[in-house]
């Protein structure tokens, strides 16, 4: 394995994954462990780190995610918006007592005003624009999850962001709250036109939002207008379509693009959600994270440094 | 004990109380015990009315709440909106198997769209219009709590209302989401200054709405501006803030007064949150149901029926 240049991982809360990178970019090998910095291995972030790349040659490595959070291995602070790669890239931080890698953790997003911050998901934006150029000028990101980001780029740079809690909400509502009383138990989502209904009222909800609707979802299974297995999926999206309304609410008018970057199953629901907002199809990335970690090293001029540092950690 | 003619009862989900009125409507016994719908004790509904009503006299009982749910005593269909005593009283129906009292169990309310259901608000309201005759040509009552219920009530009826799960979103937020993460332990509501900052920030999100300004509270945390300590009230600011919101967009220009019912240490919440929204200092009831239930004995005509139940039950 020779012109290695760079270690890349993209390291959560509930994951680790680790990509390793030849001197074009190109990931030549990807590892995953279930190492989110909540379940660390014996040995905690450095035994997680050399496990899993445990015959990978030395070379720097570039950290994003929880991990430069202040429950992970060294708290980086936040870099502020407007953001681009080489904003990001000034923010990074070494981290102490790594052996075997120079190891540098990105910082992640700060807003002051809505307050806001986001770690890790800077960095797959950062990816998904070196993938798509064409985004530079103007866009919009939608990163769906438990706290779904909604991410504003002009000019090349993140210059406002947004998080709902959307996947966080869904699951306490579905899990705990009377809206799932007689919901039968394991119902998953499944049922596209009851979710399509859910998105319908929140954006016909306007100014009133769809927090004013929750509730309206018992009040339609008790008079049999919606079957009670359909509720997580009325639910869903009511929540999902919530986001968009508040997008709409917030930039009326806007005509920027709309990019998802996440897993296909749930930015299906975020396409149909669009349609029903006016936006045009958006494009889905699956996963930027490692073109963006490729990126923030680049930027931050890791890559010669890493070569010279590959070779000193071969030859030892 | 002469001169009794009703037996009231508030039967909700988690207690129960029972009220003893003499010819006037004057209350002149009251007991509560924790037999809410969902823990009733040995025997069920018949027993718990027995030993709640046990030494008093035999006469006609009206009840509301959710023991006319589907998982009440008896499920007695809704009333639709518009709706005053009179219709309601029209809607009540008598339970099977009770042998000392003739009970009678009132409906609740349903609104079609946007869709919503309540059982004992109605009750409460009903009462409420009783004490304070004024409101009758229009007023908008809050009933603070788990499911928060708004109606508005023009021309001596209930035309609308709405419910927001504030309650409840508020304690699954505080009990299992990240925003309690860091939180103190048992920390309760207490900082009235975090309360109006959540309270004015929901107000100033406009159109967007203060589900999309849940998760500022942890970037505020992480940021030092919000003390972990401050977080409860904070949300609790928040959440009151958008039922006021809601209303402000709903209705806006509005000049209805407002009335609350409730229990005082909420009210007094709803009454700072009134004050950031340009209403006026709004008037507050304790309780209603006590009087509501006697308006509907009346309003069925179970007042002379219940005389002459009365006397032959202490005959017997």
């Amino acid at each position: 394995m020779t012109d290695v240049r760079l270690i890349g991982l993209d390291w959560g809360t509930s994951s680790l994954r680790a990509y390793l990178y030849d001197a074009d970019g190109n990931v030549v090998a990807t590892r995953q462990r279930a190492w989110g910095i909540r379940h660390l291995p014996e040995g905690g972030f450095a035994a997680a780190l050399q496990a899993i790349t445990v015959d990978w040659p030395a070379c720097v490595a570039v950290a994003a995610g929880m991990v430069g959070s202040r429950q992970g291995w060294r708290e980086v602070p936040y870099t502020n918006v407007p953001a681009d790669a080489a904003s990001i890239a000034r923010g990074m931080q070494r981290a102490d007592a790594c052996d075997s890698h120079a190891l540098w953790i990105a910082p992640g997003l700060c807003q002051r005003t809505p307050a806001d911050v986001m770690r890790g998901e800077e960095t797959q934006i950062i990816g998904a624009l070196a993938q798509q150029p064409l985004y530079h000028a103007s866009a919009r990101f939608v990163l769906p999850g438990t706290h779904s980001k909604w991410a504003t780029v002009a000019d090349g740079r993140i210059v406002a962001f947004d998080t709902v809690m959307t996947g966080e909400v869904y699951a306490l509502l579905m899990q705990h709250s009377i809206l799932s009383a007689g919901v039968p138990v394991g119902a998953m989502p499944h049922n596209m036109e009851a979710f399509t209904r859910g998105v319908c009222v929140a954006r016909d909800s306007g100014a009133e939002g769809a927090f004013s609707r929750l509730f309206s979802t018992r009040a339609q299974m008790l008079a049999g207008d919606l079957d009670a297995a359909d509720v997580p999926d009325f639910v869903s999206g009511l929540l999902i379509g919530e986001e968009f309304r508040i997008a709409r609410m917030r930039n009326d008018g806007d005509i920027a693009p709309l990019c998802l970057i996440g897993e296909s199953a749930l930015c299906d629901r975020y396409i149909v959600a669009a349609g029903h907002f006016g936006y045009g199809s958006p494009h889905v990335i699956a996963d930027a994270s490692a073109q963006g970690l490729w990126q923030l090293a680049s930027a931050a001029g890791l890559l010669a440094k890493a070569t010279l540092h590959s070779f000193s950690g071969v030859a030892t």
